[in-house]
């Protein structure tokens, strides 16, 4: 069920919903509009009557949401949802690209790559400091160490920061270096750590997990929203499928999908959706041609030395040009690319 | 192992080379080039001595092949394969169209469904006679009376048409009819069909099996090269993963591969693909900026009273308005839509 | 719709229900039972009223059939079919061993394998005279040639033949030869060959696709059903899946979940399902736990010397071993095994 | 690399080759067994040279370990571990049997299936406090006040208590009141908790994740033991495929294959892997006919009331009945039940 105030509902009527839906033993989530409040309500199991609201004072509407996620869908946030990050946008009109080496590896390294992709039109910077690594024998990341060159990187070009989160521990430490924080793939339902992202005033990259559902990936987005973090964006990264040519198999066909279901913004990630370096910007392409509001690409200055990810990361020529196809392409569908 | 003749070789010195082959108890495959023959060679288990041929009148060099697909390879042939249907391409710089029903159902929607494709920028034709069907229990098609139909909707707006064929017995009666033979995702392995194909004269579009691997689908249309058929075109449209909330996933990271690895035409259906009629102009779209050399799409001048796939097919204005945009990305990668 | 006969119906009485069944534009079904006959409607859209037909002479009752799968559901035969193959028996409460080689190769090691297996306890021998091979360069079998030596085993031991059929147009012979068809799993829906396999007085092994549901392989078997050939046994040997260091998943969840749903002998593949020689004993016991009617295992008198599938076909004394314990726990479930 | 002592050696004689080890830069692992120790090397890049050790007092073999995983492999470690949880065992040659609701609901509830499950045979009580939910609106478990429900089932019935953990804040309680730690499939790569559980003094029962290969759940295991905690026990509880009848794969190839690769005991949890009551028997047959050294079985005594998969639990009578089966087929295969 989801309450829609009218446009100029005064702060006294909508906590008065809020207070009638606490009464009947349910919990209120306000959800900020341009235009106006809308109050979705959760722990309910039936369909509740219409009639408890429409009567009260500033009520425009209530309306039954029918997947079981909410605060998340298009039905209960008709507009989309954009995160404004200190000035830089995700979501919107505009198409963003996060661009940057897959691990932090040093201050060099890292300084040349976020010079080299600002200069190329990326408006965020990404890179690990802590890095989900399938063997304990790997290298697992600077850490704290990391954290500190991302924002002297973003002190010196204005870059915005997106960095992985993976252990609840480190994400005070995260929270205050990083503008964004990304949860990876192998974390997408690590419940304990979507919860906290509810009470961090970060946005969150949220991306799909090798083996969800569109459903599931919607769901763990609700976990945030429902814990009071509502700026989340999606992120689809390629599924797991039988077909070992490609690293994953990117599906683009969650991004249409997912712009009909959310309000939330879509990033996509043809670095490890595909995972060939030379395929990358047809996949990017395709990706802002099926609707996709922004792009987080690894770019590396020199990819062979690469700690990891190296054979699917960009070098700095190599991303240029992906960068003026992705622009013609997302003038052709009547966007600009943001920054 | 690929032998490369010389530009301007003559035909015994082709036919020397041949022979040669031929006393080693291997097999020759001449392979047409604009500028030069290439002579493939199979049935060998190991490496042949580049020495046996390098020496021969009119040889200019040999190349071993690394693939286990060696025809359709792009180490074999180079150039681009153009699919000359009868004045209409597929392949090549153009971007080709092929639209019209699932299945054909009458004179009347035939007729409807191509003059307004036809009049909206598609070059061919689709329409099934010969339906393959989950349940005995379903429409099956019109057969033989359903091949008329589409030849009489072609002489009416010049489409070619393209229909699928998936009993050998139904091959000489399609191969009357059509200009495109079709072969079906669930006859990719087909091998008794993809053998006799290749003694056709006519072009075949053949679809990736809903569990194929990109590799799988190349060694599928190398069987009907094989056999002497050379006009080949792929089509990816879409695998079977565990997600459900579309149809199919369509693959489009098999775009870039498969040109990269193989010189025929690749064809992208999104209306398969994803399996949604709002959401296929989206993968429309992807699919062209990933690099497809064409598009095949289900039109329906009446969905909603379709025999079949009426939930993914579009009604023509949805047609007009995909292939506006259609027109827009094509133009973004610098091809031109065919026609 | 099913319509259930009285123990002693008589022959003009079930005649009587066919022909109103076809008066009112539907096909009906004889459906041969220990106890009485029951006869199938199928070519109805809608549900039909269960009074037309109970009051009629030697009608028990009329049952409404939920599943799009109907001849062969439970619903509409509840006691197992068990098949007869000229004594030899699958299905039922014995448990079947079919055993040999991939692909017949030659006299010598086709009546080693025959022979052995004979001794071992198998009462089936398989065989391969016409392969389905991914690429068209690699062995495609022995063709008629293999058929008769199959001919020339059973002769010499008693075995019952199974061979697989690809091309409708071998379909004669290799029934004139073989006691069972198989269709592989490549080929469980090509429909024509299906269609012709309801004309044919064989039993037939159906195989599941690599990426068939356990739904779409009942929907396979209908089809023969529906075209007059009750004598089917299905088989499960592996689905495609992410995980690489097996061949396929041998999904034994089938098992289960096949005999509660269809009345048809299951039978396992666990040479084809894992795909590793060593792994095949454990993934038949396992199959036989789970309650499969019958086993189909690769045996090879010389694996390392085999023209396919030498890897996981096992040697005469490990087929030995094999029998042993899969004896021991056909035993345990209560079933002896066959022959 | 592996060196194995000597069944003699000493102590100091161990010692010299961890500091030779260290010396070189690298990490040993002491791996303790019945005859004698081996020390496992981490942290090398290439191989090392044989020579470097041989020759060393106490020291009889230096191999080469060619997997990935070093630790759990069967390369390191010939003889199967088995744990001893406080009497109980999990491993060797007797099948353990782990049984309980999905979620503690309640005193009365988990009293009365723990009393039922120890009585029919079950050594180990399995119960959720901390419920990982794919909805935030679902029962998350009661936290705490499980635990202490739990402990209390172990007071009265000796059964040792298995339960999961998903937050690494509540590792401490955890271990506090459980006998051995489950890490859910959803966290099976949690990288944070995996090394926290290293440091831990209870086995864990790790599970394989819905999409991770069988090289990935040993690679999981890896990190636990190469943290320190050798008590690691794995299981197969279902992949994620394409088919929707069942609600996950259970893959009992991963049974042979894991108990060849590694010495880590294998546990089978048909409940969530078949996801359907009434074919949870079958697949635990099958699981102990394929090798596995335990089973993991959703018991309840009123699973129409459960707060979760009420429709894979078992009622008291039919774990009865698994029971007597299991029993048979374990007994098939010369194995007992443990306890």
């Amino acid at each position: 069920m989801l309450i829609v105030m009218k446009p100029h509902a005064t702060p006294s009527e909508v906590e008065a919903v809020a207070e009638k839906i606490r009464g009947l033993g349910y919990t209120p989530h306000a959800i900020p509009g341009a235009q106006r409040v809308a109050i979705g309500i959760t722990g309910n199991k039936g369909a509740l009557e219409v009639g408890l609201f429409t009567g009260m004072p500033g009520v425009a509407d209530a309306i039954r949401v029918s997947q079981p996620f909410k605060l998340v869908s298009r039905e209960v946030k008709e507009e989309d949802t954009v995160l404004d990050v200190g000035g830089a946008t995700l979501g919107g009109r505009a198409v963003a690209v996060i661009a940057g080496p897959c691990s932090v590896e040093s201050k060099e390294q890292l300084l040349e790559a976020a010079r080299g992709v600002k200069a190329l039109g990326a408006t965020f910077l990404r890179g690990g400091a802590f890095k989900p690594r399938t063997s304990p024998y790997e290298f697992q990341g600077l850490g704290e160490q990391g954290l500190k060159l991302l924002a002297l990187a973003r002190e010196e070009t204005g870059l915005k920061v997106v960095t992985e989160v993976m252990d609840p521990d480190d994400l005070a430490v995260c929270a205050e270096y990083a503008d964004v924080l990304q949860i990876g793939a192998r974390s997408m339902q690590n419940f304990p750590l979507l919860r906290r992202l509810g009470a961090v005033k970060r946005p969150v990259l949220l991306k799909r997990g090798p083996s969800a559902t569109i459903k599931e990936l919607l769901m763990a987005a609700e976990y945030i929203l429902a814990h009071g973090n509502y700026q989340v964006a999606l992120c689809e990264r390629g599924i797991r499928t039988f077909e070992t040519m490609t690293r994953n198999t990117l599906d683009l066909n969650a991004v249409p999908v997912l712009k009909s279901l959310t309000h939330l913004p879509v990033v996509v990630d043809p670095s490890h959706g595909i995972g060939l370096r030379q395929h990358v910007p047809a996949m990017a392409r395709a990706g802002v041609a099926a609707g996709a509001d922004g792009l987080i690409i690894e770019v590396h200055p020199h990819p062979e030395q690469a700690l990891s990810d190296g054979h699917q990361s960009l070098a700095l020529p190599e991303f240029a040009e992906l960068m003026k196809q992705v622009r013609v392409i997302a003038g052709a569908v009547g966007r600009p690319l943001a920054g």
